[in-house]
């Protein structure tokens, strides 16, 4: 068991990615929160695809300590196949705002949730997807949720997980249930 | 988008697996709590392997409301091809509690950290996890983490999901590291 200190400042941070179909990779970023808070690390979230829905989650995270959170986008795009220049604009805002506390010193953990969904989709571009994660600075950790992760990213993250579905009551025509899936 | 109460007693309670070999099993698992005591419902936390440790995220959920959580077992087996009656010992109370735990009442998201790793390893007997699922209260969420996931658990839960690893920096010599991994 490593014994170094939870706040050295000279800790390598390393990038971290979540995804796949599968259930979970919002969620366990949100745990890999509350681990980080619980042992005095400070945390950001930008939420790239969830727009203003009140969360279950929020309301807990927002009570704590040494977090921020800041929320972009749109939940669901109107059309795939035609991006509208507003969503287009949230997700380069919050690129834009997770970089600058990236680069701020003031957080320990970047949590970007759903970023790769964005860059997926063309919201923002891949390629400052990959400047982001190339300025990261050391001691700093961050984590990329979201399906369609590029394989460019994949190959800088030093820990890669894909959340495989392998069953999914969505499938089974049960909608998602508030305080369980959101 | 379901509009029903959160706090629906009549709500279906789901049986939840994480399983596989990659990381965020336990942590979606914390993230799935976080989310349920957002939306006030209540929490029960079984770990079945994590021994005393002290994990980041036990002192921040300890301090929330809704949630009771409890410890059983070792981190790590001394030889897992001779399992010792203490090892033993302490996964059956793991289950005794979260079996009584279920059946309370008192809670509407019963989290089973690491069962999976028991059941496969044979502290406790497989069957006697499958007895759990079928007598759980319909109201109740039930999630079940750890890998080596019994082929009948999975044939019974109504949502499972594959932690693949792709990438895992403990396969790269990095230990594992306070505030991130535990």
């Amino acid at each position: 068991m490593s014994q170094e200190s939870n706040m050295d400042k000279k800790r390598k941070g390393l990038v971290q990615v979540f995804t796949g179909n599968g259930k979970g990779k919002t969620t366990a970023a949100l745990g890999a929160t509350l681990r980080a808070l619980g042992h005095g690390l400070r945390v950001y979230i930008g939420f790239f695809m969830k727009g203003k829905y009140s969360y279950g989650e929020f309301s807990i995270l927002a009570k704590l300590p040494n977090i921020e959170m800041a929320n972009y986008g749109f939940r669901y795009l109107t059309d795939p196949a035609h991006i509208k220049p507003e969503e287009i604009d949230q997700a380069k805002q919050a690129l834009s705002a997770a970089r600058k506390a990236m680069l701020s010193g003031r957080y320990d953990l970047i949590v970007l949730d759903e970023i790769n969904v964005a860059s997926g989709l063309k919201l923002i571009e891949p390629d400052d997807v990959i400047t982001l994660i190339k300025d990261k600075p050391e001691n700093v950790e961050l984590i990329l949720t979201g399906r369609y992760a590029d394989n460019k990213v994949i190959e800088m993250a030093d820990l890669v997980t894909e959340m495989v579905k392998i069953k999914h009551p969505f499938t089974n025509g049960i909608p998602a249930r508030k305080g369980i899936e959101y």
